[in-house]
């Protein structure tokens, strides 16, 4: 893949190509970007901040939660879309923006992106903000292409597994 | 250990003993068993609702999030307990309410007692529901005893870790 | 992204293309697709198998291994790249070769992308096998694009960081 | 619970009282320590060495891989932990060695005790070197009490996870 393009801040026309309005989208990365204030990251010092864009558009906030031990910890998009998911939200994501302090931008690890595979659209954008408020747009089939998903699994009782000699 | 023992439902003796007054008892166990229609479990079929106490007395409710990936998904606990982060309270918890539809009650698992470690007192209560509200309570350092946490890993710049050639 | 193309499996021609010979390829089908054998997964019953072609030629296997807290399972591309690294291979990674149960082939979950980008090159070729040996192939950099990755991380006492209020 | 007692490490008498050897107990020690050196931490730096005693006596080995995105990283008993079972040894454990470079003794994190509760019998002996050698040793039931095991979990079909309404 060509080195995806870097937007400025000041630029929100490629929001409207995905369906948010210029006020969606600058909620969005306000969003995010205030979520970094809600990291706990003593050991990364690495800040993260996610926002997801419901059907109902509300804007779900999360932030990292690290771990002494590390695998133990937690990223911004999981905590998010987790709040997201126990508040009912299960589908039907219109935007999901992602926050940090470098430039250019960060974009979602591998496992959030299978996190995300479960509930976001594949055709929904994930806009990933630099310090500044730059940022660079992907869908979520961009980020996480040929995905591992939940139909590929064998089913309860399934003869394909069965005859696997499982 | 030995094995601990059940409280039946109607007893509320214990949670005096952690300084829960009845009735902050009485809503632990209806917000955790309540966060259990909020799973998204499709592939374990096993509920899980958890819920912190916080300092401020507040009560905040997860449940588990599972992926097609199953390492991915993420626990009731975790999910409770990284939404109380986000929103501020990061110590001080005075109980915490996990909920399943088994008999005996379910414990949480090992990477979520070690999550709680980050942030939950060692003294902490973790009420223990089965599936028609009896239950089991120990302290998180009885459920996660020697426990790796913060202190042990090594600081920024430090000889010790230095000198082990890293 | 197009649909990824399925090779019959009697067509080995991809391989040379990234620099393996013939006999190279066919060991790396038959490890991974053997490696199916070495799995424990009672809970999903899926199957998978996965092998790393190391720098020195060498074939690294490995499987999933599950467990009742399904977060704290692994996949088999981590089990068996994990087993690579503290076995001394950390880079220059040739081919990955990853098999199922199922048709067409299963692709590695994102947090096994994730996994990779630390060791793996990004040019490096991932051969997703099916049940009957039929595969798919692509880079790392295309099944990861835009990764995240370890120079994204601020640096100990780095300006950035500290700058970040952290 | 009482803190542990920390053994020097000239004493080897606690290893008899599990059956070890003192051979055995002396090359689980030397594996576990020497392990160390296979760690890949940039992150942490905490170097960490794990090795599981099989029940044919054999000391399969592991250490720590990290991950940019901390979560996905691996911790060094899970990594020795599924070395063991995908090399077939899926039960019958009869001892482990964990060994760090700080005094006193790293306990493992409640991830890899339930990655272990899967496989290690409760009463088999957690081994944990300090980094002079001296040692605590606790039967992983002492580590990881009232467990969360396989038994849990509901059966395929099983009226009960189906009662709950999934």
């Amino acid at each position: 893949m060509a080195q995806p393009k870097i937007y400025p801040s000041n630029d929100s026309s490629p929001a409207s190509d995905f369906g948010l309005s210029p006020t969606e989208f600058t909620t969005l990365r306000t969003s995010a970007t205030q979520a970094k204030a809600l990291a706990y990251c003593p050991y990364s010092r690495f800040r993260v901040g996610a926002t997801f864009l419901t059907s109902s558009s509300d804007f779900i906030e999360g932030a990292n939660v690290e771990n002494a031990s590390y695998p133990v910890g937690t990223c911004a998009e999981r905590v998010a879309l987790a709040k997201a998911v126990v508040e009912g939200h299960t589908e039907g994501f219109r935007a999901v923006g992602v926050s940090t302090d470098i430039s250019p931008p960060a974009s979602p690890c591998g496992m959030c992106r299978q996190f995300m595979r479960e509930f976001v659209p594949l055709e929904c954008p994930i806009f990933m903000f630099d310090k500044d408020g730059n940022y660079v747009v992907l869908k979520l089939e961009q980020l996480l292409p040929m995905s591992f998903g939940p139909d590929q699994l064998p089913q309860p009782g399934e003869a394909g597994a069965q005859g696997a000699g499982l």
